[in-house]
């Protein structure tokens, strides 16, 4: 394809999406991606830089100069531009910012470089058009045309007093179909939902869903208008954080993708594996101890996978449904019922299997193991949900990642717990 | 609270948002809902009823008569009454629909009916703005003021020609400043992204998050227009496939809550349960082979766990990571690449576990054991690697969600390799 034919592939690229062009140019190596830009509109070029993953990006942003960047940034809208800012070099991004002409953007992402990514400041762009509650709808129409340029979508305009204090909104609808004579002091829709800048992201996005959102206004402290929040970034929000849920489920400890360095890629697992295999060794230990009485029954030692291995299900199980009952907004009803409720699903569960193990047993091993086998297992499956519960419950009131519990942590818990309970279910039985 | 105090009530609620009055009513029981929601403008009514959990509404609806019940869903939109209705019973639909007075809704309400809930069709709304071609914008104004009572929130006005065929679309911003004489087609933006009435609700989901659209068209095979999705419902489809995943990957079977029964909870646990203790007899019994061996020397017991451990841990983070690469669209670069790189990681923390495990077992254990355990534990780790890196790709090719493969079913089975592993080359070293 690129062998050069600029008006043929500019041609082509005329009718397809920017989000499109940034996945085609995912498979490309940095020199193309630069080459394919540059034959784009300006317009069109700084969408595809806004879509493109990081990673590409920070990959062939850095072909550019500064000057380069700077017509891209004056076109880009002011949170994804503060994105891309942030991950440059801090030299290349005041050279980015001091070639910009648009001043108004400028504006915008130097006050926007300040806020930490994670938060509601971080998410917010500073495009929005807002009117002061004195105005009428014809001076509104006319704000919208001014800033039509600016702003991408249109979902509202804000309505704000002299000191620019956020009021209320008026929906676009409305301002359609109002006469241009009434004032918005009489159209305006007061008491909307809005967040602080220092809120959390996943605040933001729990709020937007509750309310069906696809915009939410942001202000500070005075109750200052500062920018607004869009769904799209929501949802980006909501697919990382289930992402994260899930490498913090599986024992990941960074977060990592298939085309990070392999070292970064081992680094992330590490940490777990070693977590894991430290209470494996714990294992080994204490298994140590019963040395005499494997020599005399090594049938005993058959069934330590079983064990295990339910342990860990049981657990991951449990403290999956707890976490995410957490994550959709905490529980009803009282917490005694709650653990009432586990223990009875656990005793169904953990009957079922016992019974199920001891007719298996019975039938192939001697009766002794397998009444020591099935009361093991009951045990086991018995705690390990009552940990599975608590675990996460725990973790989330000290400000931890609960998704942690569904992890590498409570399996090595539970394969340590399994143990200690069937030896000593042996111990009892046996002698 | 519940004392009677209609008035006070009645004030108390006004200023509160119906999905903040859902929530407060999930925590009630289904009489003092139906009180509640008597006391509410039906207007307001209408929209509790549709934010509400579902087990929560159909207990309290059964308490409603259809007259009251079409009350109601005159006021809902489509999309949330089809649901809604489709959760009652074929006779209280019915009367439902039969007592409704607003004659437009239940057509579009008997239209939804027919869709999968799963699908692009049962997630539509069919209120929308449309506009004729040949319309000017005056036209389109009166069409979206004519329209304004029904839907509640208007993104875009889309285009379509005398057969209702989708054309494109015109966004409020755009009619709101252009001249009241201009014609729609000179304004309308053709081209846009849609979907069909058929594709599944996920691939809906993918295409908005892709494009960041707010609000996405569905047309049918001839390309007529039907209704529109919007992305408050995609964000649900999005939040319930993640907890889907991650209930795969925990071993849970179906789609369960804690507020479920006790049976339905255990019942959705128990499969995935049964296949790892049949794992767990199944190692049982091939460790009944190495009886005498274990006899012999008791200590290649202690080991089981750190190895089953560990062949778990590493099997779950490689598939996670494939399962997420899945889930965003799939691979960039060759297969053969991607093997490597699995191999290259398996490698780096297979020699780094290893190394630690035979230094710890150096201290503490005989020599021989030692080797055994490393080399068995390096071994399970580049097995498990693979295993957890192919069995998502082979899942998603046959259909089935991939994120099982991050659950107990990879976790059985590189227990049993484990096992095996582990006592193949305990016979080979120690003999």
């Amino acid at each position: 394809v690129e062998q050069g034919e600029n008006a043929y592939l500019k041609n082509e690229f005329e009718n397809v999406h920017s989000a499109d062009i940034s996945l085609i140019m995912e498979g490309l190596n940095a020199e193309d991606c630069k080459y394919i830009l540059e034959l784009l509109d300006p317009e069109v070029g700084a969408d595809v830089i806004s879509d493109i993953e990081d990673d590409t990006r920070n990959n062939f942003l850095s072909l550019f100069t500064a000057e380069e960047l700077s017509k891209y940034m004056d076109k880009t809208d002011s949170d994804d531009a503060a994105d891309i800012l942030n991950d440059l070099p801090v030299k290349v991004r005041e050279e980015v910012i001091a070639n910009m002409t648009n001043q108004e953007k400028v504006l915008y992402i130097v006050d926007l470089l300040h806020y930490e990514e994670d938060c509601a400041g971080g998410l917010m762009a500073k495009e929005l058009v807002k009117a002061n509650i004195n105005w009428n709808v014809s001076q509104c129409i006319d704000e919208v045309r001014r800033q039509a340029k600016e702003v991408d979508k249109v979902y509202t305009v804000y309505v704000v007093d002299d000191h620019d204090i956020l009021l209320g909104r008026i929906s676009m609808k409305k301002l359609l179909i109002a006469a241009e004579d009434v004032n918005v002091s009489d159209l305006y829709q007061p008491e909307i939902a809005k967040v602080h800048s220092y809120q959390d992201e996943e605040e933001v996005a729990e709020l937007m869903q509750h309310y069906d959102l696809e915009v939410i206004p942001v202000v500070n402290v005075q109750g200052r208008l500062l920018g607004r929040i869009t769904i799209d970034d929501v949802v980006d929000v909501i697919t990382e954080q289930a992402e994260k849920d899930q490498q913090a489920m599986s024992g990941i400890s960074e977060d990592v993708e298939e085309t990070d360095s392999l070292w970064a890629m081992a680094r992330a697992r590490l940490p777990w594996l070693i977590v894991g295999m430290s209470g494996g060794l714990l294992g080994a230990n204490f298994l140590g101890g019963f040395e005499d009485e494997l020599r005399l029954v090594p049938a005993m030692a058959f069934f330590i996978p079983l064990i295990t291995a339910t342990g860990g299900n049981v657990g991951i199980q449990s403290s999956t449904i707890v976490v995410q009952s957490l994550a959709s907004g905490g529980f009803h009803g009282s917490s005694f019922n709650r653990y009432l409720r586990v223990l009875m699903v656990a005793l169904l569960n953990g009957v079922t299997l016992s019974l199920l193990v001891y007719v298996f047993n019975f039938l192939f091993t001697d009766h002794d193991l397998a009444i020591v086998v099935s009361v093991a297992l009951f045990s086991v499956i018995m705690i390990a949900s009552f940990m599975g519960t608590i675990t996460p419950i725990i973790l989330d009131k000290l400000g931890i990642n609960p998704a942690l519990a569904s992890g590498p942590f409570i399996t090595t818990c539970n394969d340590l717990i399994g143990l200690g309970v069937y030896f000593s279910v042996a111990k009892v039985l046996l002698h």
